[in-house]
């Protein structure tokens, strides 16, 4: 190997292998840690993450970068060492832009918001939170501005979530996505009735819960050899490595979804980090490609696969046997029914498939126009619940569980709601590229086999890692950028299908 | 703060902060770690350990441990300051003094020693392991004589292990206290029916017996919003700062004693790390003094106390009531006996309180001749079984269950095996002591209460951390260095009571 390029290679694997570490000190605090350990940990994770900060921007890095890009001659640009320099020296870039005093303000700011937004929200008092989300909002202009942009100051925002993804083409693709969805919300509300979830609100042990969950997760390809489910009040994904990937999730001894599909979700994000390629497995190459791209892969199986009727066809009797008492006498299409039902509510974390995306598209528009400044902060939960209103027909009765309910704004983050969307329609569109490439998927499933579907996705998502921006990845995948046709078909499928809406 | 000691204190913190994420990732390694991500710890460990070892052995260390002593003016010497760098400044020579190309020969010879081992172990194969134990002695002399002694060599590699303490020193302790135990051990045998372990031989629920091993832990002082108790294999203790250590043991659904004991014996190192002062948290000094030190008190804890008469007539009903069916027709007296039955074994850490440290001797006397070239490596496991017979009266019917039995020669680890006895004779010394200032310990703890203890343990002990040596250490609290009496009256007094041989 070239002289720059390996001592590049070892000097990355540096960074590497320190944050790996700081995923281990991230899942354990949220995992097993002693309440008495915060402190100490913030002191860890503070300590390896300014060390793992300096040894990426530090002045060496850029010289080897341009030393190992110079030995790179007629390297393919998509191998994995032109990659490499690629995306880490855009990683390099992005992170000298913002000066340290900056980086220093942001951190400071997301302690004192997010306490101060514990205690709005529990007092039901905007105003009490107000400042800090200007504040938020004034950090996040100076971030873009730091960092530039072509088009709008959005860009600059989305683009450290959603590499290389534009503002007006997420906005154009939302915009016809909602126009199709309002009115099938509504159309959906006329026919409530049409669909109940009593049957899965019922006493389900717990241990059985988990026990069919990672048994669902295998059989979708979630490798338990090299990975491990535990339980938390929120559950999530994390990575050290394609060899170990630590899931979570949370059981509700009354209610199956959480834990299930929870499971499934977190599962998805599992088996994306356990098919990156070996060869990228510990470099900077080797997690996923975006936070849209990730979330893609939790909602196909949680939803596409998880909440499908294929799948059940062959897991219904399965659960069944597992809760008898439960579900015995309850049909498949019940059962169905109950797993799909769609309900507008108020809080975007426990909304269906349907209505979801119009949660994040109502945060969307507000954080461009809370960052252009077309709309003023006191104004925002006005604005919050009129969109409600206009999407999902229904009015927040406080600010709690409205402009109040997530901890985002509260945290600095200004362009990361948009990857939900992203990730969904996403879904959607894969699935779609996966069929046609091999139409006998619906038929496996229904046998229990996933393994075509989860192979698809490993060759044409999962290994390229952090390769390829997620428009070129998807374009490869699917050939062509992301689009919401695909979800909107398969939503209109779907859910006109249990509503009774085709007819 | 003068400048050149704030400097100081920063690095070293920074070298901390690595070592307690080590800590972390060790834990994980071997609690909750799925077997794939082996390959990849192994990376991530060698890296922060690679960056840990670099930053204390830099040069710019020395330079700040030189300017910083130079601040220090009239500090009394045990001082937290004037103690860091006294400590610091020993950590520093020691790990310049052995050549990195030493220490990569001894990591790797580690690998494959270890591997050697376990199939050598297997096998009963010892001469397959014997170049494998050659090499350790080497390296070991090897060692020694970069870091240099003053008496005989075997000196250095106990100083690594159990700073200060001299070679002449343990060898006369142990000399003094193999005359009381081998007469002892045989006394016991001819009486060995007087005790039975029956009643801890039988089924136990396994979640009652963690229930009650942590009520018990808990009663001792050991601190669960500041910890947390786990299950593995081989029990183990580590802590990531005095505010999250953590303990583990291990269950067998036939048998009380692995989990009780082990649990008291891992909540003893545990209270230790608990125990340490707020000042050192974080720092160089916020560690146990001594392997040795740290062993005093799991002894302490799981032996004198956690065996202990007294403390049982406060916790056996609560035992009964928790398994009425084994114990409730079982007195105190046959409890008690059967947790402290006396039976000459094969196996050191299946060994009870009176044989084992003739487990300990045996190994010492050995490691002393191996490495003095007395005994040639193809003789060790005829030496070792003429010990175990003129020790123990018992003879290895084979190498696995003689020579061949412990992991540590792999491992390269020579002048280790003395502090387990170290520990478990400073135990004594130190509850003597703890007795003598606070004479109503044992009628607290027949009422359950063990705070004056712990309390005393916590004020000449714990909080001290890492500040001095452990003679001083042992000499600041008891009065004296190191000495075997108090042991030897203690389990003369016990097992003479138990086994009927005062009369």
């Amino acid at each position: 190997m070239a002289e720059s390029m390996s001592r590049l290679k070892e000097r990355l694997n540096d960074v590497s292998r320190l944050q790996q570490a700081l995923a281990v000190l991230g899942w354990d605090q949220q995992v097993y840690m002693p309440p008495g350990g915060a402190e100490s940990r913030a002191e860890q994770i503070g300590t390896l993450d300014r060390m793992a900060h300096e040894m990426l921007i530090a002045d060496e890095t850029g010289e080897l970068i341009e030393a190992a890009r110079s030995e790179l001659n007629g390297s393919a640009p998509d191998s994995d060492e032109a990659s490499l320099i690629r995306v880490v020296n855009r990683d390099y870039e992005q992170s000298k832009k913002i000066p340290a005093e900056l980086v220093r303000e942001m951190s400071q700011h997301a302690v004192l918001a997010q306490q101060a937004w514990v205690k709005a929200r529990a007092e039901n008092d905007f105003a009490a939170f107000a400042p800090y989300l200007s504040k938020t909002i004034d950090l996040s202009r100076r971030v873009a501005d730091y960092l530039g942009y072509e088009g709008e100051r959005y860009d600059a925002l989305l683009d450290l979530f959603e590499p290389g993804m534009k503002t007006a083409h997420v906005a154009a693709i939302f915009a016809d996505l909602k126009a199709e969805l309002v009115p099938l919300v509504a159309a959906i509300a006329e026919r409530a009735d049409r669909v109940s979830d009593a049957v899965v609100h019922q006493s389900f042990d717990e241990a059985k819960q988990e026990e069919f969950g990672k048994a669902m997760a295998a059989a979708f390809g979630f490798d338990f050899t090299r990975g491990r489910l535990d339980r938390t009040v929120h559950p999530f994904a994390t990575g050290f490595s394609r060899n170990d990937v630590r899931i979570t999730t949370r059981y509700d001894p009354n209610f199956l979804n959480p834990s299930l599909f929870s499971t499934l979700h977190e599962a998805g994000h599992g088996m994306y980090e356990q098919g990156i390629g070996e060869t990228l497995d510990g470099t900077m190459l080797g997690n996923g490609a975006s936070l849209g791209v990730h979330e893609s892969q939790s909602r196909l199986w949680e939803n596409i696969v998880g909440r499908g009727r294929d799948t059940w066809q062959h897991f219904y009797p399965r659960l069944q046997e597992t809760f008898p008492e439960q579900l015995g006498n309850v049909d498949l299409d019940t059962f169905y029914g109950a797993i799909n039902r769609v309900h507008p509510s108020l809080i975007r974390v426990e909304a269906d498939e349907v209505t979801y995306n119009l949660h994040i598209m109502l945060r969307f528009e507000m954080e461009r126009e809370l960052l252009d400044g077309k709309l003023a902060v006191e104004d925002a939960p006005e604005a919050w619940n009129e969109k409600m209103r206009a999407y999902l027909g229904i009015t927040p009765p406080n600010d709690a569980e409205g402009v109040l309910q997530d901890v985002h704004w509260s945290g600095g983050m200004m362009g990361y709601f948009p990857t939900y969307s992203i990730g969904t329609i996403l879904s959607a569109q894969l699935f779609d590229a996966a069929m046609r490439a091999h139409p006998n998927i619906p038929e496996e499933m229904r046998s229990g086999r996933f393994d075509t579907l989860h192979g698809w996705l490993v060759e044409n998502v999962y290994r390229h890692g952090r390769k390829f921006e997620p428009n070129e990845l998807i374009t490869r995948a699917t050939g062509e950028p992301l689009q919401s046709r695909s979800y909107v078909v398969y939503l209109k499928g779907k859910f006109g299908e249990l509503y009774g809406l085709n007819s």
